[in-house]
């Protein structure tokens, strides 16, 4: 009996790591939909966004289903509602996708980001890349070191978006209101993907050591 | 035995309505911090935000020792697991309140909200205190005549966000690229906390009906 609890433990912890993974990919798409005034690309990662969904619940479900028969207590509990937790955060980052690649599709033909701001927007999309690969990393190996740099590496996206605004308050700024409110959405978007990462990896952490990274 | 374990459900949910309605008065102090441009109301919203973290944080415990011992099946592990899902949504709208009472602070003394947007706003904030008031009565009585006015609201929220943004996007705006982006995110952030308010209200009624109405 345990021992099968832990197998199918396994495999929807397999599971969170391949999702997160195509959320990983989505993410890097609509980036280069953003950057590229890609509209198909766009579109793909919009209607990728229901089969993550579709994915995600199917997760949960067997989660709930582990949670129901298998009754497990104490650490193996607090794994699942870890994994449940964790489900939340791969849908809200799936959706912040699409709102990215919506942006992209809805400005094109025009390019959403305009050149001086090219730069900054690659590199908060490299820092989330990055990030959701080490929330992956944590997931699948509970790898802490990769949880330490994940808190570097949530600094660096902090410090890009407060670069990002400065940019769009400067009095030098020539791209319209529509352009940079586009912008400090798109900034909050990537920010909160961070953040996203970030929650998985603490819940990992957290499980591990019993102690709650302090943000 | 299963006596005690409705016993304790029903003060964790009776926690649940107060840390709900506990939000929903952050948000309207912070909408008055905002468009009184308020900062010790701003100030009494940020530090507010720790306390219902806390207050968060215990009923999540609560209901993970709940899971532990008392071990529910099928409706009773749904309803569980509902509210865990529930405090993840009310510490957001936690956040997102303090998020709006940072911008009024931020840009005080002078308005962030300047007259013309003024009922806009003010508009987004009522519509977001109703559905947080929503949100607390089906919580607290599974008031399924709420779910649809809910789902009403979040309607009306969307078109007012539409609305907001035509104003900021009109070539008339005459104040300035900073206030637009703020007021972008204001819209964001209030349309963010009718979307949690949404989704407590679903998670009951696909708790009572056993169907996720389409959103």
């Amino acid at each position: 009996m345990r021992h099968q609890y832990y197998e199918q433990l396994d495999r929807i912890i397999d599971d969170l790591v391949r999702v997160t993974d195509r959320v990983r990919r989505s993410v890097g798409e609509a980036t280069s939909a953003l950057l590229d005034t890609d509209v198909p690309t766009a579109e793909r990662v919009i209607s990728a966004g229901g089969d993550i969904e579709t994915a995600v619940d199917e997760i949960e479900e067997r989660a709930l289903v582990l949670l129901a028969t298998q009754q497990p207590v104490a650490t193996d509990l607090r794994q699942l509602v870890a994994t449940l937790r964790m489900v939340a955060d791969l849908q809200r980052m799936s959706a912040l996708a699409v709102h990215v690649a919506k942006i992209a599709r809805r400005r094109a033909p025009e390019a959403a980001v305009p050149s001086p701001v090219r730069p900054l927007i690659g590199d908060m999309a490299r820092v989330g890349d990055a990030m959701i690969a080490s929330a992956s990393r944590i997931v699948a190996g509970r790898d802490l070191d990769a949880a330490a740099e994940l808190e570097l590496e949530d600094d660096r996206m902090d410090r890009l978006r407060r670069d990002l605004f400065r940019v769009l308050l400067d009095s030098d700024w020539e791209h319209g209101v529509d352009t940079a409110i586009d912008l400090a959405l798109l900034g909050r978007y990537y920010e909160r993907i961070g953040d996203h990462a970030v929650s998985m990896g603490r819940r990992v952490v957290f499980l591990v050591t019993g102690e709650m990274p302090v943000g």
